[in-house]
């Protein structure tokens, strides 16, 4: 069995506990997944056939359920959050020029990037005008927020490309934008269908945010950690598109000085389109002094404070399936 | 006095009438235009120092104004529906390959194409969250809409690009998504805003329906009618894009039978990339059999039920003025 097929019967153990609920999910999903016009289904066709773990949709429904009953309306607020997840990967495709996409071509392969460009925009606004008709106004308050953190995350990431000088917190701040708030809105939402637990959309939001932390950074560490680890994506990847994450941040922190400023120099005389020649010194650099070390310690103190926030929650085994939940993000580690 | 600065003026003597109203709009888009990031602020300078004409925030302001006084949440409403109407610019002038807009370079071409879509996606997301926000809820529900139809008209664009065989009530339903039901929105949210007249936001809807497929209309028909009337822009360029518009459909209806294929033929023989040669045979056949002509008398038919649709109003000098922004965008026909 590779580690990918491990990796996803790890999660359909989490999601089995909340099939029902899924299998609502893919209902509505694939309802909304289709096209006014013949290329619009012809794209949406192609994207229900990806392999998505749905990851987003399954905190949001575990959230609702942890409180209560699921509703209807949970429901398509999973598939609205599914599809806006699925709009910015369609333009995180085109910048990355990215070929693939969950076992797929990309759109913007398959088509090309107008095709992938338009048809972003019409998730997007698609899940917006979902979550307006349905009477989610509280849902669409919370990802209208979302989505304009996650262009700033865009666009704070394209201005620090190839910069070796971004900080950890600047980081932290671009993986919270990009990241964790669609995890922790995500989770709010989910949690907010229950009227008379209505404070407790911050103690999800709270647990959201620090789950979605643990996966962003587990993500990057995974680009440093050999192809078996990667779930079938090359390593590398991030280096390559001028994404300097956690793991080099501490690295060149942690490294006798000397070294540090000598691996930014010869970094430094290459064109940023050379630099991908240097990935392996780059990784060799952050295994040996520690960043991925670093990464896996911080990823594990968030997935800490994440399971701490749900104390208010009455304990139970809705309760328990959140924490096996940050357990499931963080056992992707070992 | 060249062609195009007497379009601003004459656009300016209607504006000059709500040059209150639109000085705050300045002054509230320039708040709102700016960014939290130094990029994201760079680009937004650039936006901001473009030359729009604020046509659709003219047409939301004019339509509040003619029901009460207008608030501030109006000219809030009327920045966001510029910042989407921006949003959707930045991404078209990608699809479009566009090395200019608004007198400037365009934002895919001062900066790359992962800046344009990130930006327009940002101004897009932007407006939304301001109006969730100031808890503009009507508009944002209306604008949710408004720019899903808008991204369907786009992907309906794209598949029938170079389609010859376009009907004219396919070309009147891409014109009213991408076009005029922004426009429609726009007159919907200005005349919402007076609560004691809430039945008229359906009688400004339809006025700014039929004022938004007259805009579109002549916009399409400017492609013909040479460089002075154009504006600025080249002719030709909806050719050369593969967008087939109303002059071109309704030729191809009226010429004998026999000339339309022939036309047809040739332009079939040459790859899609080559038919820009063809342009000066396509304009001359457009011009023989009157698809001007046809495109021309349909706008100003329009544009007359357009001024219909406002018999509900009360007689008046604000009433006046909705009838003289129609009378400014048929008289570019002039």
């Amino acid at each position: 069995m590779s580690l990918l097929d491990r990796e996803r019967v790890k999660l359909w153990a989490l999601q089995k506990i909340i099939g029902g609920e899924l299998a609502r999910f893919d209902t509505v999903f694939n309802e909304l997944m289709t096209g006014e016009s013949p290329l619009i289904e012809s794209v949406c066709a192609h994207v229900r056939n990806g392999k998505s773990k749905r990851f987003r949709p399954t905190l949001l429904l575990l959230s609702a359920k942890s409180e209560g009953d699921v509703p209807d309306e949970a429901v398509v607020a999973a598939v609205c959050v599914e599809m806006i997840h699925t709009a910015t990967l369609l333009h995180d495709d085109i910048i990355d020029e990215a070929v693939t996409r969950r076992g797929l071509p990309s759109v913007n392969q398959a088509w090309d990037t107008a095709t992938a460009l338009v048809m972003g925009d019409y998730l997007y606004s698609k899940a917006l005008d979902v979550l307006s008709r349905s009477g989610l106004h509280v849902a669409l308050n919370l990802l209208a927020g979302t989505t304009l953190k996650m262009s700033q995350a865009e666009m704070i990431q394209l201005q620090t490309r190839h910069d070796l000088g971004i900080s950890e917190e600047t980081y932290l701040d671009i993986i919270y934008r990009k990241t964790a708030s669609l995890i922790e809105s995500a989770c709010m939402i989910g949690a907010g269908f229950h009227a008379d637990h209505a404070d407790r959309t911050v103690v999800f939001g709270e647990f959201g945010r620090k789950i979605g932390f643990v996966f962003q950074i587990t993500d990057d560490i995974f680009d440093y950690l050999g192809d078996e680890r990667r779930l079938g994506k090359p390593t590398g990847q991030d280096w390559e598109e001028g994404r300097i994450t956690l793991p080099l941040i501490a690295s060149l922190r942690q490294a006798p000085e000397r070294q540090s400023s000598d691996l930014c120099e010869r970094i430094g005389q290459l064109a940023p389109d050379q630099r991908a020649l240097l990935w392996p010194d780059v990784k060799a650099f952050v295994l040996e002094h520690g960043g991925v070390d670093y990464a896996r310690d911080l990823a594990r103190r968030l997935g800490d404070e994440g399971k701490e926030a749900l104390a208010p929650v009455a304990a139970g085994a809705q309760k328990d399936l959140l924490a096996v939940a940050v357990e499931y993000v963080l056992r992707r580690l070992n």
